[in-house]
């Protein structure tokens, strides 16, 4: 097949309350940058769509077991059986049809915002985003990219070594390595307008400048989109006994 | 004062859906510990309260800028004319007492429960929590104590140098440094009970065991609770060139 013919499509998740905010601005640019390159965009606007980001038993339609409710065994349980909930269901098939996913969001004590964490907790499921054995390098996501674009209030020497927060790779490793990484997403380096609130409008104005150019590089360096990417599927049924990923009990 | 006259008070947050789970376990296992000392111990039970993790217009009674959300100028506010909703204030007034904090819950995606993070972001409020100048050593909870504990699914070696997801604490820096370092909490190691899944029981009593020696050598070690403690106020009013902390626009 050859890819370049067909649609590429991107995935712009996207967290701030505020609709006029910077981050809002740097949303929108993600979403020009990459139509005008060719891609389909989806945009899951969490706060615009009222997601709710608490994991619970209101995820899926049936139970596999009601009396102790496991999470990750009823994820891989509505991955099997296709019974997650219409709201989990529509994150995943925006998910499933991504070549490229775009992660937007102001940074909230070191993290991402409630909403964002609530979105990883239940959408990229057990049995669907993931399963033993595939993850990081045999992850599902493999052959795919993932690029965090984030605001925050401090400067950027507060992200340093010398800073109080410490380096903003150690800072994100959480995020760039336990979650894009885990997945088997390609990932660069996060795309950061330091101290937003502060720098005024014109470095305000040179942050999008650059946001356009970085986001551009990835979604089109490399011949990543020449050929097939994997998709996600939910076919590996892991054992209780596997080194890792199985959270019974805990 | 004699603080040792006093009731010493702890927070325990606990944020599992599940009440048999393991993180269950450590949750009791810390109260119990707790009050065996001679605390007064309150539980913020997350997912029992039925805690909304999403910040956003409803944390306010009422808005101080009804045209631009901006989320932490609204904290301030609130902050100043106790204009927060009651769920908040109900959360800030067990903050306020605390001289303890203990946060209990699974290790999901590298990182605490949306619905925890979501007490982050709305209870520990800009202005109540923190405030320019006022964080890490300067934080309104210094001579305050706070600790995690942490289920996992992963095994320790996963969570080491050479494991895939890298050293523990590098995992946690978000957290640990991020979150209660930058109220200004003294904090130890993270008490983690690895792969509580598939241990056993007899090994997951042994982590019950350790976790009680472990919190109770937190909570009486050293003359911490001989003298008085600060609490939290609102009396900092920083101004938009200040360093940090301010986050208009982002």
């Amino acid at each position: 097949m050859n890819r370049s013919l067909t649609m590429k499509r991107a995935l712009v998740v996207y967290a701030h309350p505020e609709p006029t905010s910077f981050t809002a601005a740097l949303k929108d640019c993600a979403i020009d940058v990459l139509r005008d390159l060719g891609f389909q965009v989806e945009v899951s606007d969490l706060y615009g769509e009222n997601f709710n980001p608490v994991a619970g038993r209101h995820d899926f339609m049936s139970e596999s077991d009601s009396s102790r409710f496991h999470y990750q065994s009823e994820q891989l349980a509505a991955s099997k059986d296709q019974t997650f909930s219409d709201e989990i269901r529509r994150e995943q098939e925006r998910v499933g049809k991504a070549d490229l996913f775009v992660f937007v969001f102001p940074l909230w004590w070191g993290g991402v915002p409630a909403i964002l964490k609530g979105w990883f907790d239940r959408v990229l499921a057990y049995g669907f985003a993931y399963a033993d054995g595939k993850r990081y390098e045999h992850g599902y996501f493999l052959g795919k990219r993932g690029v965090l674009a984030i605001s925050t209030g401090g400067t950027e020497h507060r992200f340093s070594a010398g800073g109080s927060y410490g380096e903003m790779s150690t800072v994100l490793h959480g995020v760039s390595h336990c979650m894009l990484g885990y997945l088997g997403l390609e990932t660069s380096d996060p795309f950061v307008a330091y101290a937003a609130p502060r720098v005024g409008d014109e470095e305000r104005g040179r942050y999008l400048q650059q946001w356009r150019a970085y986001l551009a590089g990835i979604a089109t360096s490399g011949d990543w989109l020449a050929h097939g990417v994997p998709q996600p599927s939910a076919d590996a049924e892991p054992g209780p006994a596997a080194e890792d990923g199985w959270d019974k009990m805990s």
